[in-house]
This record gives structure tokens, sequence and C-alpha cells, in this order.
């Protein structure tokens, strides 16, 4: 409700943004601590608990470039920008001289997308957060941004409200609901004058970032805002940290909302909420920060590609795999997947995200709110993952052992100690293994036991 | 050649008109009058002489109206402002649902534009400058602007800069170059949150409107700014008397550049450099003030209308009386042809404009240049108009009189009267009138003797 | 009614056609003369009388050509069968690589087509009789033709039957309604088939032309059938006699229906019903055979062009001085225009047209019904080209003598001559000339006069 | 080399189809059995062996209804035959009034078609032959038909010979080219005018059905004609019985075409070659004829549906079951996918194809060129379906019994009885079952050993 009633207000809001950008203050109720607009008050803000806990959240790539759906979602970067010879081939041969991206606009129709079906999949798929792409590089936005105009999906193709209509529904199933932004627009003609300037001038931020990062907080009161296009200006350019200090300290969701670190050059696994460093980003070892590692189940685009081939796909292993590791590492684990243009999502992506959804449904007790072990990787028979919550710890194994004896060095037994399988009722046999460690017996699990044949879980208690 | 180097430098002005709005100054050599940013230091100024010398122009409304092509240029207010039954019925039964205007962009192909081929017709119309709509009320912008992205003729639909190609044309030609702008735009989110604020607020005058003038000037160096869409809000609130005082004191075109009288509410007949009053403004009697009568070839729509039927044509002898009478009466007369989402100007609107300049190649003596004589019109026998050039007397009358002689009253004839009619080479017998004035005796004037049968001019000289 | 009721009856009509095709027969009452499938005998049947009479036709060339609108109706020819240079730029320049004819399709919308007002517009005309491409060289049947599904204006495009609702509008008003078809189809398979083998397989006449033109005949009952699309192959390849034996004799429009005579190679100016001969036939003195002179307002092209410039456009007095001529040649006169893909006729076309009406409201009773004279032209002081009707003479000059006398030769006067002038109330004066012949004394007649300031009329009574 | 060189021969070809549909007779060799044109001739000829053999094929449904892709390649006839209402939405809900069916002809591009990728494809699912719709009931030709003018896959859209371009690419793997061809059409209008005359009439017969058999089986040289559409008239309306003697007795295929069983009311499951029965058939013991299963991955349509959800595509086990269950009763497998407007097979289709073929290539043995044995199911410990290729016997199993023991019960086993499971090296332990058959000592297979991990076999020799 508190959702859908700033919709209304959002004009209104729209003229706040602006006086405030004019220099002019609000009054808040400043009782609690203020961050100042600097990295070193503001990256002391304690992040909120929910994003540690949510550990699985679910990537939306929707744009413009949902249209072409060819290559990437960075067509137009490819084709204009550096004019790679297979993109300037893909419009000659498939449309009219002289078409230009912006002439894809009204081919964003969305005209299937319904919100609470893709809600209800995300759902399924275990996803505590969903976030949805509000603007990406090529500066279309999803929503009806007063600084965008006709270059939005009010104005044209869709003729709705995207970002809003994808919250209602993700927040309808107490999902939280996060917001990407592109700072940068690879075409703006005020941001290539900023840009020839050496990021000294800030027409753009002005005109275009400022009020819209401002006006999508204040419309749709976003959990997170993961921001991105940030790597060609400093962050002084892109007034980050003003932005940051308004919103930890007097936006209307400066207790819950989570940021990342894409916020100026140099910024990224430095600054800022929780790391995402670069792409697909996988530590070695245990970070020191809490990170969020995004990937894409088409590995080889964000946006939905009609080229792409059943290689490409990340398989349901694979795919799990990367989720152990990550959530075993202390990270969040973003899976993306791009709808078609006219708001589907296909069958491959719904297949991968219930897969994961029904190796949660048994797995999740050793993911949603777990902690770090003591350990995290262990190599023996076959890898293992440890998380934790509290007390217990739970040992990930992804691959059979042969002989049905899994092996575990770093839990230390006690008396106390029990041991069961996420899924199985019955305790398993163990025992202290001479050389260490101790020795876990598997049951004889036929196939189709669990929902899904990969990955499981071994629940300790009373280890130390 | 000067026009065409601007360019280049459109984005590098683009920067100074920023820099500019922020309150910084160029410095000029002012060694000539100042004006100030007032209406009576501005009402003050001179107009420039090329506007009187030219009389006749021709008005171009092209943009987005053109694509659905039909009720006229105000198609977007009249289905979307006004929700007009028949507007909303032509949408739904040609279109599929959830259709937008911005939809209608990429159809504005503009495929058949060759701007050499409108500037010949323009010239051989006897055209002495030509208006192009830069930015009707609809926003679309017929050039690069940097602050329409996506929403202009580069970006989408013709991909051409039109403002420049066809000012290149024409004043290649030694035709002048006027650019008609509207300052307000129907459904600009910022233009609608100002007026809501009553236009106390300036979100759209700083974002759109005068970072497009300052453009425009720098870019194309108008010899004419056509202004309009200035009825909602007073000039206050358009920056409108600073804006003229930066472009009568420093622009680049301060000696030559001519404006009309569209700079806020209540300023049209009263204030700016010429007056056009309302559109198709008709005086009665000799105005005081230089003023410019625009109206339509097609009576019904200035922008294309594919359902304009012959009947809604203004006919040629319509056209020439409207022009005589005008100039008679100290004006300028501006024509309008509504060019084809192609690019093409329909072969009605060719005939039209052709024929205006056959009539001219012949009494275009009476016309260009001219002065209002002492007396406008007369009524004897027909209706005559008179014009005059230093001491010769033009006396232009639209129907042959039944019995060949035509009696002038005002003209006080002396020794030296001398009396031939344009077109024809031989003096004309006339007399005194007892009755006062003077008789005229018309030759014997076959059919297709003149290229265009109406409109015959009578010059005397040694006339009072 | 009796046209509306048969479209109903068209299905069982198709079935009777192809029985007939196949040998059978239908039992007449022959009590009338009985044509055989010969030249011979079909060049003996008298013209029935209407034709004649009528004068004057519009003829209307509309099809899936009027989408490119461009070049000409024979867009495909030029692009595909000639491979003009021209043509294929032009599509590569405006349309996706690999875009066909037949994708123009979908765009030939009719959405602006109201056949009553353009049957009001014929009427005005001063037409007697319509003629419409049911089908031109393209093959696209502007009805719902069983034999060319999904390539015809019900099936796409309009999704309307274009040749009846046309039919019913003329015939309300009480004009002619004929249907221009052509044989051959330039990309018929079958059609290109029976050429390779010499035009002596008929897999193409059999499949489609007989077919279509027998459904044609019962559906719409044409006064006219204007044959054309027949010089590629000999009339017995294209059946041409046993169907117009069967159209005389056994037709439901046996009594009234006019063909021309283009039927096969050598046919045309040879045989059928009146003669055509090529298009836009002049000839130089009067024919033996009924003939008709078939023309286009745009000098070139027979469909609409939207590159079509007022230089290209026939001249109000040109058309009326061949309508002129042909008629004093004892010919029909055809004039052709091409609406737009919409359904609409540009308004330069209604000018002309009506151009033509406003003369023959003054002068069509020297036109309609008459009869060549037996003298046709003459050369004095300007030409006058004569027609009659019963014992009266009319004399229609073109240009206006200098000295206000029209001299006239060929008449003999008798005491019982009177003269007057078409649009006039009072008798003229005239004389005997002593050189031979009469002189008339025409009227000064101020401009504006008459509606039209071009080709006047006088009738003579009582001459010889 | 045979199949393209024909391909220019094909409008000669058509000829002679043409001159034979009118009682001529080609001349040929007939030392072998000719057929007469009844059933009794033409069921008793032999199948020719490679179709038993190949066991499994792939099905392509692929045309106009590409395009709307939505609900089912039924589209045009819920939507206009039915009516059904939520049909008539979705068209007023996304197209502009009056949009046709054939109005989606251009809209089908197949730009990204490329045949060896599909061939490479079904040649990795362990397809044995491919069968392509060259014309469903919508009446749309994937090949360059004469008889289907300008609604075909030549002539707009594609304008590619579809048929063609991956019947090459089938054959050049070494798999057999199946055509599936629809006798009705909807829509047609001459079929509409025979069904009206009670099937009395065979004018769409001879325009259409015949003409394009005849020119399938010249151009193409398929190894399979998969009929279909036949239920609405006799076998006798459709000229069967003639079409098929010519087919077996003289046609360039005469050899080796196999054909199925829909050639009139009341022919599928008693005429014909092998039998299909009606879509989805599945006996329930093993039948006396050859036999074939068509089925779909998504199980609701068989043409391409955007809005396909993961829950209509069936499971790779589902697939699997079927086909062993299919092959053990004697019948074909044909597994059926859809690819979009733009030749695109999804990657859902793609991961199904493949996991058919990953398993087939460890359990292909069993499979290809199998026939079935004494017993076909056995219900014990688990369902086992048996197939046999001479003295060898194939037991596959579905499910993995709990305790590892396999109990067949059908097999006798004798001294040289050796028992293996393909896939694996060695022998497997078994023994005598006291109480009948044998009991089998399943490996310890641990996940992964196999590429799918489902349906298992045994192979077994020395056993009657």
């Amino acid at each position: 409700a508190r959702f859908s009633e700033m919709k209304s207000g959002a004009v209104g809001a729209g003229l706040v943004v602006l006086l405030l950008l004019r220099g002019e203050c609000m009054r808040g109720v400043p009782r609690r601590r203020r961050y100042t607009p600097d990295w070193e008050s503001l990256d002391s803000r304690p992040l909120p608990e929910w994003f540690d806990k949510a550990k699985f959240g679910v990537f939306v790539h929707w744009g413009v470039f949902s249209v072409p759906a060819w290559g990437s979602e960075w067509f137009w970067w490819h084709w204009k920008g550096e004019g790679l010879p297979q993109y300037k081939q893909f419009m000659s041969d498939h449309y009219p001289p002289g078409f230009s991206y912006a002439d894809f606009g009204p081919q964003f129709t969305a005209r299937f997308f319904h919100p609470d079906t893709w809600a209800d999949l995300f759902l399924a798929a275990g996803a505590k957060y969903v976030v949805l792409t509000t603007k990406h590089h090529e500066g279309f936005t999803n929503w009806p941004s007063s600084v965008s105009w006709n270059w939005n999906s009010q104005d044209l193709g869709p003729h709705r409200d995207l970002v809003g209509e994808l919250g209602n529904a993700v927040r309808k199933r107490n999902m939280r609901y996060g917001l990407y932004h592109s700072l940068l627009e690879w075409f703006h003609p005020l941001y290539l004058l900023d840009k020839k300037n050496g990021c000294k001038t800030q027409h753009f931020v002005r005109a275009k970032t400022m009020p819209e990062l401002y006006d999508l907080v204040y419309r749709y009161e976003p959990d997170l805002i993961w921001s991105d296009g940030e790597w060609e200006c400093p962050d002084t350019y892109w007034n980050s940290t003003e932005f940051l200090s308004w919103l930890y300290n007097d936006s209307p969701v400066k207790d819950e909302v989570v940021v990342n670190d894409r916020w100026g050059q140099n910024c990224s696994c430095h600054h800022g909420g929780y790391y995402n460093c670069q792409d697909k980003f996988k530590p070695e070892s245990l970070p020191g920060h809490k990170w969020e590692m995004c990937t894409s189940i088409d590995k080889v685009s964000w946006g939905y590609r009609r080229d792409m081939a059943v290689f490409d796909v990340a398989a349901e292993r694979e795919i799990i795999s990367e989720l152990v590791q990550t959530v075993s590492l202390g990270g969040n684990y973003l899976l993306n997947i791009g709808p078609t243009k006219d708001g589907l999502i296909v069958p491959i992506f719904q297949e991968r995200l219930l897969a994961v959804g029904k190796w949660l449904s048994i797995h999740g007790e050793a993911v949603y709110s777990s902690k770090p072990w003591r350990v995290q990787l262990e190599k023996n028979t076959t890898s293992v993952w440890y998380t934790s919550r509290e007390t217990t710890v739970y040992a990930i194994f992804l691959h059979w052992p042969e002989n049905g004896v899994l092996s575990l060095v770093s839990p230390v037994t006690t008396s106390a100690t029990q041991i069961t399988m996420l899924g199985i009722q019955k305790d398993l046999k163990w025992s202290t293994n001479p050389e260490g460690g101790l020795l876990i017996y598997l049951p004889n699990l036929p196939l189709g036991t669990l929902p899904v044949d990969f990955g499981w879980t071994i629940k300790l208690t009373g280890v130390k």
C-alpha cells in the first residue's frame, strides 16, 4: 500500500527533487546518526540485515535491447559505438537503411507482460529479492521518467510503468525489490558533452542522473539500488556521495536500503554498500566485506538474445555449484534472466529458475540466513562447501563419492554430534576417521528421491 | 559557408549556452547601443530592413503530426488533450490498442526530402524568406537538439538535420531563413509540472526552451525567429526578455535577426519585433506597426492532412487577393504548406505556390520593397489596392471592370503623369474624370496574355 | 438491386463457370441472333448504344502498386522484370533486404476509401462511366476472387470487395460501370510456364483468366470489360472468342455489355468491340470504327505516384482540348486517376476532374450523345472542332480570336440559321463572309463569366 | 546431387504433372509389379525397409502460424473458423482492426534460418528422418508452389525455398526426408466450394492438391509423404488412390517412398502405408501393422507458441519413456518441434532433442533396426520394455529398482546366456529366479556415469 500510494505523489516528488538540486534542504528529524557525503562516513554504515540473509536474488535485464534481441544487451554500443562488423551486417541484412536504435522503441511492446506471473516464477525459484533494470546504458527508462520524455516505457512501446508494476507484484509476495540504474548513457548528448570536458562539467548529471535517482527512490522506495555505468568518471562527477548521504539520512528508505559499489571510477570493490566488484566476480577465499556475485543464465548476454543456443545456457548443475560456492564464501547470488520484448520469460529460463527453487526447497536451510563457517572449502574424496547457522554446520557436496562414503576433515566431532542429510528423514551413520575428521556413510539414494539429483547437504550439529 | 561552419561548433555552443544559463557572461565588444531585458527597451529596436522589403515568405509545418496526417497538426492535442471522439475513433480504427503518439516517430521518414527541390519551388513562388517549424507543440525537434534526445529528427525517423539541410538550400538561393519555435510543449512532463505550479517554477524553461533557443541561434543563425506557443504563461516565465536582449545585443545574428510578437501571455500584438497578432490576422486599416499575415493554403490545417479535399484548398485568386491586400496594408504575407511525412510537397501546393510566383514575376515590382501609399483601398468600379515605391504609385485591381475602364479617385495627376500596366509594353490611355480622379482605358487583353489571368497592376508615375 | 443480389450468388456462379470450362453448356432461350466464337461473327455485333452516347468516363488504376507509389504502376516489372537500376536503388534505399512485392500487400489499406465520395466526384466531373482496374498485370485482384486466394483485396490489405463497393456507388448515381482486367500476370508461375511453352499450353488461362472473367461477369454484371495485357499471346491462347461469344450470347449482360479490342496479339485496333488501339491513341482523322482514347491526368503514370510533380500533371486546358478533339473525331474520352493506397484521390486530381465537370456543365450539350459532323476540324483564325446532334452543329474553339471575330468556313447558312453560344443567353451577331463561310461576332466576355475560362461552343441551327 | 539437380527441372516437371492430370500417361518400364488405384492393391505393397529401421524422427511444424505464435498452429481456425473469444481478443488487443491472417505473411521472415544448424541438431538428437510441414491447413506453402502464388515462402516472407533448403541439409547428413502435406486448406475458396457441394466436385483437388503433391514429389523426391487434413472428404474426392498408384508405380521415388494413412475419411488406421491413426496414438498392445506415434515436445501445440510455459514442455523422462514404449510396440517415434518465425529452434527444444540424442548414443542399439520381441512389457519390480535384434533381447527399464535387483520373467535362459548393460563394459551378475525368470544384480552406478540418468538397457544374448 505504502508503495502504491507513493506513485500518485511522484510528480510532486519530482518537484522536491529539483528544488533539492538547487540547494534547498529537507528538514528531517535527525535523532539518528547522520552520514556525511564522504566515503569514510558512508562506508561506516552497517549493511541492513535483510540483504545478507536473502542470499539469492533474480536479476532482470529488460529494455529496448530486447527488441533486436541479438548479440547482447550492449547491442547499441557494439553497433554504433564500436562499429563491430557483425552488428553492422545484422542491421543492413534485416532493416532498411538508416534505421536507428530509437526506431526499435515502438517494437518493445511487452504485450504478454504479466508481472504476477514473473513474480510467481521468481518466488518459486527461491529468490528473496528481485533486481530490475530501470534504465540500462541505452538510457531508455522502464518507468515514466519526467526527464526522459518519449524515451521511456510509458510514452512509447509498452505504454506501462514496468518498474512500478513489477515492484507491486514482487512485494505482494514478500520479496525485496531492487532497482538497477545505469549512471552513464552511452549516447546521451549531454553525457557526451561532459565526457568531452573530461567529466569536469555536470550537465548530464544535473539534467538526468540525479533527477532520475531521486525520482526512483521517491516513487518506488527500493530496497536496493544496483548502480552501474560508473566507470568513465569519478564519483565527484556523479554526485555519488551527496546522493548516498541523502539516501542514508533523509530518504524514505533510509533504514532498509542497500546499495552496491559502482558509484565512480575506482570505487567498485572499495566503497559503497556491498561489493560486486566486476561482473561475475568469484573470490578465491572468504572476502572481508559483504559481496554479491551476479551472473546470467545465458552465459553470453544479460539481455534476451533470440540467437541463444542451449550450449550458451548454464546447466542446472553449474548454477547450483556457483550458488553453493558463493554462499559458502559469504556472498549473495544474483542470477540473471532476460525477458523477451513481448514480456515473456522463455521456458529454458523458467526451467533453470525452477530447478534452483526445487533445490532450495530442500537445501535452503543451508543457504538462507546462513553465515560462512570457519572453513569454506574442503577437497577430499569430493569437494565440500561449508555454511553454518549458529552452531549448526552444513557440508554441501556436489558429486557423490564413488564408494558412498563422504570424508570430512574440518568438523571436530563431540559426543553430541548428530548427522543428517537434508531431505532425508533418518540420521546417517558415521565414524571418526583414523586419519582425522570423520567418515559419513551416505544412504543408498535412488534417483529421483530428491527433486534435483545434484548437490547434497549434510547437516552436522554438535560439532566444533 | 558561415552557416555550415557553425554546425560543427554547435556542441561547443551548447556548452556556452549552458554556462550562460548559470549566470556567467560573454564578453562582447559593446560599442553599439545595448538593449535591456524589458519591453520598453526591446520594443525600441528598429526592425532590420530586409523584413519589410521581403513581403512574401513561405511557411512550412512539418513534424511527427505529418505521420497520422489527419485532422490537423494539433492531432495529438485533439486526441489526447481534448479527447475528441473523432480522433479517438481514428486511432482505434487504424492502429493497435495502446498505440501512442511517440510510436508514430519512426514512421516520419522524410525519405524523399530533397531540400534543393523545396528551395527551388519556394524561389519559383517568389518567396524572399522561408520559415520552418523547428519544433511544434508536440516537442519533436527537427534538428538534433541535445536536450530532446531520441525525440528529434536525427535520432529517429528521418535521421537527418532537417533544419540545417533546408537552411543551407534556402540560403544558397539568397532567401532568408526563419525558424518557427514553440515555447510550450503540450505534454512535456516538466512543462505540465510548471503549469501545475501556476507558471511559478521554470523547470521546463531551464531544461528545454532556453537551451534549445540558444542552440538554434548558434547552430543556424536564423534571420527570423517565429515564436509561438506562448499563451499559457507570462513572458517572465518564458525568460523572453532575457533571451531577446541577448539576441539583440550579443548573439551572432544581432544585426539582422527579426522576431515576431509571441513571447508570453498578452504579449502578442503588443511587444516584440513585428506583429502577427492572432493566426490569419487581417487588419481593417493600415496598422501602425510592421505586421505579417500568416495563413495556410490548406484552410483547415497547417500540417499535411491526407484527407484534405480540393474544397479546403485556397484558390489562386484567393491567395493573390490576400497577398495584395496584405502588402497594401503594410504587412508581409507568409503562406503555409505542410509537406508529407515522406518529405514531399504535394502537387496542389506546388501549383498554388507556382501561381503566386508567376503572378509575382509580373507584379512583383508593386510588391517587393514597396511601401503603403497614402491611400490603401479604393472602391469604385472595382476594388483597387495601392502600394508605392518612392514616387511611383501602383494600383492593383482584382476584377476587370465590365466596360474596360478603370476609375481611380485618389491619385492626383500632373502634367508628368504616365500610366502603364505591368506586363504590357505600351502606355495606357487615360483621361481626367469630370467627377474627380482619372479614367484609365484598359487594353483589350486576350486570355493568356499574362501568366495568371487575375489581378492587374496599373503603374502611375508623376502622380501625387 | 440486381447488382447487389448477384453478389451472394457469386460462389454458385463460380461453380457454373468451372462447369462451363469443362465443356458443358447452358441452355439459353436463343430467340435472338447468336454469335459464333470467331471474329467475323463477333465483330458483327452492333455496339450497344449507351457507350457512344456516354463520351466521357473516368478510369481508375488502383492496386498494390499504389503502395510503393513510385515510378509507375509498372513498378514490379521495372524492378524485377527489367531490373532497372533506379527501382532496385529505391528498394534497397527504403526497404530491408529481401523485401518482395508481395510484402507490400498488407500495406494496401484503403483505409479512407469511401466509394460514395469517389462516385460523387466522378459524377461532378461529368463522367457517364467509370472503369476500375479489377486486376492489373501484378495479378492482385480487387475483389475476392476464388482463384487468387490471399492475393486479393478481401484476404489482405483493404479486406474489402473494392470492385463491388465502387460498383454499387457508381450505379446508384446512374453511371455505367466498367471493369478493367489484365489477361496476363507478369509473374504468375503458370503464365510463365505457358509463355515458356510458346503460348501452346493454357495452364494459366484455365486456372486464372477464364475463371476470373466469368466470375467478374456473374458477380458484377459489368457494362464494359476493358481488356488489357493481351500482347504476348494470340487470342486462341486467351480463349477470347469463346469468352466473347458466351458474353454476347448467354451472359447476364449480353444486351448492354461493351468490350474493347485487347483480346490477343494483333487483335487491338482490328477486332473486338470499340477500339482503344494503343494507350493514348489519337487518330488524325475520323476513324471508321467507334474508338476510345484513354489517358491519364498524371502524364507519367496511371497508378498513383508520390513523386508526381505538378509539371507531370495535365493542365485543365490540355484535358479539355483533348476531350474536345476526341469527341469531335467520334471517340470516347477515358481520363485516368490513380488513388492512393489509403483510398484517397489527391486534390490535384479532384481539381482537374472538377474542372472538366464545370466545363461540361456548360458545354456538355455539344459532347454527350453527339455525333461527328461532316467536318471535324477547321483551322482559320483559330482551330475549331465540330460536333453535331441531329440538325444542330456545334463549333468548339479553344483559343479566343484576338479581334473577337470567329470565322467558320464549313457551315452553310440558310435563312433559318441561328447562332448562339453555350452558357450565354442571347443570340450572337454574325454575317456571311465574302470569302466564304460566316463571321461570328463574339460577345465581350469578362473573365469568370463562364466557370472555366477556356473552350467555347458556338451552337448553330439551321445550317447545312 | 540427384536432389539438387531436380530442382532446376521442377518447372518442367510441373508441366508433366498437369499433362498427367489431363489423362495422358507416362511410359515406364514396367518389369516390376504394378499397383492399381484401389486400396486392396495399394495396401499390399511392402513398406520399404528403411522406415521400420529408422525408429526415431523429428517432426517440424513451421508456417505462417509461427507469426502470431500464440495458442497453437490452428490459430486461424480458432480465430476465424470457430471464433473462439480468446483468439478474437488476442487480435483486437494487439493488431489494428481488420488485420487478417494473410497480413501476417510478410512477418514470417525466417531471418535466422540456417538449415545446417537445424540438421546438425536433428542428427545429434539421433533422428533418422525429418518431416517438415510443406503446407499446413492454412495453405501457405513452404516452397515456391506454382499454384499458390504469393502465398508461399518464396514470394513473401522468407523469400526462400524452405522445403528445398532443409531437404539438402538433412540428406547431406544421411537422414531421410519426409514431407508433411495437408490435403485440406481451411479457407481456400475452392475447397469451401467443394465442401458445400458435399465433396462431389473437385475444383480444389484439381487446382491445388494434385498439382502440389506431384510438384513436391518431382522437386524434392521425398522418402516419406506424411499426409494430413483428409478427414472431411472421402479418398475418392482426394484422388488418393490414383496419386498413390502413380507414386508407387511411376514416380521417381517409387522404390523407397513411404506414406502414412491419412488419405480420406475413414482411411486412417485402415489403409495406406504405415499407420498414424490419430495424433499421439498409443496402442495398448502390439499392433499388426507398422505404425508411428507422432507427438510434440510442447504438449499444447505443434507450432511455436510464444506463450509456452515450461509446464507445457514434455520432460526428458517423458520423452524417453514414450520412445521406449513406442519402439517396443513396433512403432516409430516422431517427435515434433515448432521453430520460431525467425527460423530458430528455441533452447528448450534443443535441450530436449539433445537429451534424446545422448540417451540414444548409449541405448540406440536397442532401438534402431530393432524388432518387437515376443513379449513387449513386463511389470515386476519395475516396468520393463523389450526389444530385440535377431537373437539378442533388450530389456529397457525406466526406474531403478530400489534394491538394485532387476527381476525378469519372460526370457528363458540357457547355458549360453550372457547379460550386459548398455554403456557399461563388464558383464552383470545374474541368477535364475526360483519363482521363474531371472534376477539381475545391477551395478552400483553413480549419477552421471551415463549421459542421461534415466532409462537403462539390459542386453541379453543366449536367451529364448
